[in-house]
């Protein structure tokens, strides 16, 4: 995802100057901080051509230029640094179905307030937009008055369409076709329209970008909750498949006649592995399965039946290793509380299922963005347009972001 | 894989024109006969910088031009269409688990001569070399004294590293570690190394340029032999995974304590849909498991255990379809005579397993190219050199093949 500078050879000059500067804010946003010799060549452009575009963006409130830290001797003169100013930032909003939770990203990609609540018990897609809605407005209360609401990214455990953000399948939430980015259009009153992406796929791209995955091309990111989905990552690209539908490992067919899964079927992996399966192994009652990582992180010794979860997780995963030969796999959800206590039982299952040769290439690990993988993969979805475009992007920002939320 | 041309700024002439004659080439390969006008069209490049690739192609002994066929009235100048001519070939083997073949391929894609033989019961990589090389003996008997081998493709049911064509390995050939393209260059003494790939790659390659899948960005190959593997193309490229070893769809965990598979685990999808579960099902002694394609002709109306076959290869494609939402799979091998007889079983235990929404996307098809799609790909993986670099490679190509092959 990060990409080089453009020259205006043969092209729109306005095009390319404005390409180029959504491209060095990319980078400023990705690394935090970052010199402008370093700019200077990752973008393949002359030193006062990148000089200009970080003026542009010190203009435009999005960056600013610091000293660098610490003491630096080079032959040449002293570079500066640049890094992200609080001038804007994104709602990022992660629909499970155990809750909602909705955060304020900054540019940069840092969490700058959150709100956590109750998904409502029915499902209804109207009544849940109303719930994120009001999240919402928790978090935009101590926002700074200069500071524009660029793009609104959600995250949805299911089938997306992406261009239009239909919800075609979320079987979990007992969705077909709803269409909820139109939804939540309809109570935010901001020129974009919010995005949606997948669960999974929205915690890959996280974790790939800032996370476990940084610098890994090949990276399947597991979704673990009450279903389970993976967002993978193909020679650096993200694996969409002919309809945009890739990923639902959850579905894997595990168990001959094994438990109804609410897709449809029968004997699903993530009947076995998802948080009903969690929970019942570790005496969490079904209706508390939002509380399932309390459970986990009070289990001292995994009971027989937990270490046959884990067993389960491994020998899944075994299918993806000879499928997709990945890297890294990164296990979210609630599988991140459960990993250290049946990590022996996993790469058992793993070991006894897998060819020798990717699993000797393959490391299983937690997320490094914490439990906050699919928000943050949200947020990113969220600052797209500014990134392809901060100029108009910022045009048409709003200013006023408690009013677009009224009530 | 078809390319545009590239123009010359700031990068070394010759490169880009042998780059540009490679690229005339591929296309007139792949096409078999094209217009000029057509080349013109898709290299992006001028009409008399065509027409001199085309005339250099020709002064190689690559190509023709012809009249074009039919009465075509156009406005402009009658364009003239280039075909291939039979200047140079490939020797392409497929070695299987229960045979070998060898053949002839010309620029352009057809065969031109084959052979088949038994396998080595041993298995013994030497032995098999020694039989390889009888078998290109054979077939190379009644070429044209002015034609040149321009490159050596091997098909090998097994995990290959690429940059030097050592099998890492080939379960159902007992092989580890054999570094087979060294072997066949031990006894071929052509210029350029004999280049080994994945037999489900392979075919995935064929199909994808001349077969099944056309056209088509997102495609499954399955090569149903002794053992089961896939090669997947997505986004229009080869998933290759991080060693280069995706793809091993057999080896799916399938059957919890199942029959023992040849990898060492237990249960593998390839125990209920591989040849030996197929020549169980429908009486074909396992000594002859060569013949089984026979034994499937003969078969009116699937018996019980068939259908059964029929209902994992479903359930197993099921696994496909959720991960990688595919628009068409196409099955190779055993499973080419199998799917007519069996295509209601292999839905329903699709359609019972896998989601929807990618469900209604694929299309489970025949290849394209009948049986010989691996051996195409082969044929085509051998093409590799000469269309890199038409110059370069016909250079050091072989003009008598009959020495180089001596015993
Ligand atoms: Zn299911
Ligand atoms: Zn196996």
């Amino acid at each position: 995802m990060p990409s080089a500078g453009r020259t205006g050879v043969g092209t729109n000059q306005e095009d390319v100057r404005r390409h180029n500067l959504g491209t060095v804010l990319g980078h400023v946003h990705r690394a935090g901080r970052i010199s402008r010799a370093e700019l200077t060549a990752r973008m393949g452009l002359n030193r006062s051509t990148i000089a200009g575009l970080v003026t542009e963006l010190e203009s435009l409130g999005l960056t600013e230029q610091v000293k660098p830290s610490g003491t630096r001797i080079s032959a040449g003169r002293p570079s500066v640094d640049v890094r992200t100013r609080a001038g804007a930032y994104v709602l990022a909003t992660d629909v499970r179905v155990d809750g909602l939770t909705v955060a304020r990203v900054g540019i940069g990609g840092a969490v700058e307030a959150r709100a956590t609540g109750p998904i409502p018990s029915s499902h209804d897609p109207e009544a849940i937009g109303d719930s994120v809605v009001e999240l919402m407005r928790l978090v935009v209360k101590d926002v700074k008055a200069d500071a524009a609401l660029v793009g609104i990214g959600v995250s949805v455990p299911g089938i997306i369409r992406a261009e239009d953000g239909l919800v075609r399948f979320a079987p979990n939430l007992g969705w077909h076709d709803v269409p909820f980015a139109q939804i939540l259009a309809d109570r935010i009153t901001t020129p974009g329209r919010p995005v949606l992406g997948n669960d999974a796929d929205l915690g890959a791209l996280a974790e790939h970008l800032r996370g476990a995955g940084v610098g890994v091309d090949d990276l399947i990111y597991l979704s673990g909750e009450v279903g389970v989905g993976a967002g993978v990552i193909v020679g650096g690209r993200p694996l969409e498949g002919s309809g945009g539908y890739a990923g639902e490992i959850g579905h894997l067919p595990f168990t001959p006649d094994g438990k109804l899964c609410h897709c449809g079927s029968r004997g699903c992996w993530e009947t076995e592995i998802g948080a009903p399966a969690i929970a019942l192994a570790v005496g969490c009652p079904p209706d508390r399965v939002a509380a399932l990582d309390e459970f986990l992180n009070g289990v001292s010794e995994a009971s027989p039946d937990l270490r046959t979860v884990g067993r389960n997780l491994g020998r899944g995963l075994a299918a993806a290793v000879n499928l997709l030969n990945p890297r890294v796999i990164v296990l979210g959800g609630y599988l991140r509380a459960l990993y250290p206590l049946v990590s022996e039982d996993v790469d058992a299952g793993l070991g006894a299922h897998a060819l020798t040769a990717p699993r000797e290439l393959v490391k299983v690990s937690v997320p490094g963005l914490g439990g906050d993988s699919v928000l943050l993969g949200a947020a990113e979805l969220a600052f797209g347009a500014l990134l392809r475009d901060p100029v108009a992007c910022l045009a048409t920002a709003c200013h006023d972001v408690e009013s677009v939320l009224a009530s």
